[in-house]
C-alpha cells in the first residue's frame, strides 16, 4: 500500500491513515517504509476556539496556495467529536468547494477513531500526507486546551485565531496558550473591540521575554477573505526565518528525538507488560497491596527483578 | 522523618508534603514505610470551575465534621496556579479560621511545585494525610479540564460544584466531567437560574444510563452555610453505599493496580533512560534520523536489543 501511497493514490491514503486511527498493527511496517519521505512538507498549525472562524480562514488559504501551484493536506483535528473520517456536515460542505481539486486533501480526525490517541494519530496522519507530497499541510485543531496544544506541537508554524468577543479577551487565554504562537490573527475584524484585543496582545508581547521573531498580529475577516493575503505572506514568513535561523532544523530535531522517545517507551511498555502477563497473577499483586502486605514501591522492583529488567534503583 | 508523621507531628507532615512536591529521591522510602497506615482515610473529591464558591463550601464543610469530631485534612489543588505550600491569600485566610484547630489540616498546592506531575504528587499527599491518621480527606481542586479530572480520581465520593450563572449551562459542561460527579451541588441558590439549573441536570440524570446510584442534586450557599448540611448527609450517604455494595473495595483496588502499574512503568522508563546513556549517544541517534538513514521504529528496537530488553514485537 505504501507504493500506492507514493505515487499519489488518493485512497492509498485515506485508507493509510484510517489504519493509524485504528491502531492497526500492519501500520507500523508501512510508517518505516516511508519515513525516508518524510520531512518535505511544511506544516502549519491553525488552533483557537470554536467559533472564531479558523475553517474559513483556512479554505481561504486553500484558495491562495492552489493558486501557487503548491499542494495541500488539511488535518483537521477536534478532540472533543466523535466523528472522523470527513463525516461532519462542515467537513463535507468544504470538501464540495475542492472536490474537484486533486492538489488538495482533507481529512477531518475525532477523538473516537484515534485508538492510539489523538496527539500519536495526528502525528502519523501529517507523516503520511507529507510521503503523499503535500507541499503544505494543515493542522486545523479545534478548542485552546491541552489536547489541541499537544496536537500543534507537530507543526512548523502555529495560527492562533482570537475574535474580538467579549469572552476571548486576550486575558482569559490560558498560560501555555500564548506562547505556541508563531502568529497571531484577530478574525472577524469587523465586529467591535478589534482595536482593544490588538492593542492587548501589542502589550502582551511587549511583556514577553521574547527571542529573534516577535508574532505579528493579523486583522482577518475570514467571511470576506480580507487579511487572508497577508496572513499567507506572514506564514511564509516565518518560514523564512525557521530555515535561514537555523531553527526549523532544530525544532525537527527535537522532533526526531521525541518521535523516537516515544516509540521506544512504547516498546519498552509492551515488552514488559507481556513479559509480566505470561509470569505473574497481576490480580494476586494487587490483593497483597490490598492487605498491605507488600506496597507498590517494592512491588514494581521485585516485579521488574523478575522479568529480566533489574533496576538499579532503591 | 516517618515516625513524627504517624505520630501526629505536625511539621513532619508538611515537610512529607514539601519532598513529595519537590521528588525528593529519599520520599520512595518514606513512601514505602506509611503505605501500610494508609487506606482508613475517606477521601472526597470538590471540582467546579473557578468561582462557584468551592472553598467556602469546604470551610462550611470543616466545621460541620470538626463537630463530629472527625479529623480533617484538605489538600487544595490549583493546576493552573504556580503557587504551593499554602502561600495563596486565600488559603491564609482560610488557615486562620482554623488555625487553632489541630484536627484540620489545609495543605494548597500548585503545578510548579509538582515536580513529579501534579497528579502524582496529589496521590502520594493524598497517602502522607492519610498516614497522619485523618479520617476525611477533601481533595479540593478549581477547573474542570483534564487535569482536574486526573486529580479528582483519587476521591471515593466526588461532589461536582455548578452555579446557576448563565455560562456554567450544565449543556456547556464538557463530556467526561459529569460523569465524575456522584452528587451535584447547585451552589449561589440564590442567584436567578437555580431551578433551571436543577431541572437541567435531572433531565440529564434521567437520560443517563445510571447504576444503583443516581447522583442527588443539592442546592446550597455557601456564604451563608444554607444547604452544608445536606451535603455531608449526602456525602455519608454516598460512603455508605459504597461500603455496603462492595464498591468501595472495587475502587480502591482499581486505584492500587494503577498505583502499582504506575509506579512500575516509572521505575522501567527510568532504568531503560539509563541503560541507554550508559551506552548510545542519543543525539548520533537523532542525527541518523535526521538524515534518514533509519527510522524510529527500526531504531527504538534495535535500541531495546542493544540493552538487554529484546522485543517479540515486529
Amino acid at each position: 500500500m505504501e507504493k500506492k501511497l507514493l505515487q499519489g493514490d488518493r485512497r492509498a491514503l485515506a485508507r493509510l491513515i484510517s489504519m493509524v486511527e485504528n491502531d492497526d498493527p500492519a501500520k507500523t511496517e508501512i510508517l518505516k517504509k516511508i519515513y525516508p519521505h518524510t520531512g518535505n512538507a511544511f506544516v502549519v498549525g491553525i488552533t483557537g476556539a470554536p467559533g472564531t472562524g479558523k475553517s474559513s480562514l483556512v479554505d481561504h488559504l486553500l484558495g491562495l496556495i492552489r493558486r501557487q501551484s503548491l499542494a495541500v493536506g488539511v488535518i483537521a483535528v477536534d478532540p472533543s467529536s466523535p466523528f472522523s473520517g470527513g463525516a461532519i456536515l462542515g467537513d463535507r460542505i468544504r470538501m464540495q468547494d475542492h472536490v474537484m481539486d486533486d492538489g488538495i486533501y482533507i481529512r477531518s480526525m475525532g477523538s473516537r477513531g484515534a485508538l492510539g490517541g489523538l496527539s500519536r494519530t495526528t502525528r502519523e496522519a501529517v507523516k503520511i500526507v507529507d510521503a503523499f507530497g503535500k507541499d503544505i499541510i494543515f493542522i486545523e485543531t479545534v478548542g485552546v486546551g491541552q489536547s489541541e496544544i499537544d496536537v500543534v506541537k507537530y507543526a512548523d508554524t502555529t495560527v492562533l485565531v482570537l475574535t474580538p468577543a467579549a469572552g476571548d479577551s486576550v486575558q482569559t487565554i490560558k498560560a501555555g496558550v500564548m506562547e505556541i504562537a508563531d502568529i497571531f490573527v484577530v478574525n472577524k475584524a469587523d465586529l467591535p473591540g478589534k482595536d482593544r484585543t490588538v492593542t492587548e496582545l501589542e502589550a502582551m508581547l511587549d511583556l514577553s521575554p521574547g527571542g529573534d521573531w516577535r508574532p505579528p498580529i493579523i486583522s482577518t475577516n475570514s467571511l470576506e477573505g480580507e487579511g487572508v493575503r497577508e496572513l499567507w505572506d506572514e506564514i511564509s514568513q516565518h518560514r523564512l526565518y525557521l530555515e535561514e535561523s537555523g531553527q526549523l532544523q532544530k525544532i525537527r530535531k527535537q522532533r526526531a528525538r521525541q518521535e523516537f522517545v516515544d516509540q521506544l517507551e512504547y516498546l519498552v511498555k509492551s515488552e514488559v507488560w507481556n513479559r509480566i502477563q505470561a509470569r505473574v497473577s497481576v490480580e494476586d499483586l494487587v490483593e497483597d497491596l490490598l492487605n498491605r502486605r507488600t506496597d507498590p514501591y517494592t512491588l514494581a522492583h521485585e516485579l521488574l527483578h523478575k522479568i529480566g529488567l533489574p533496576t538499579s534503583m532503591e
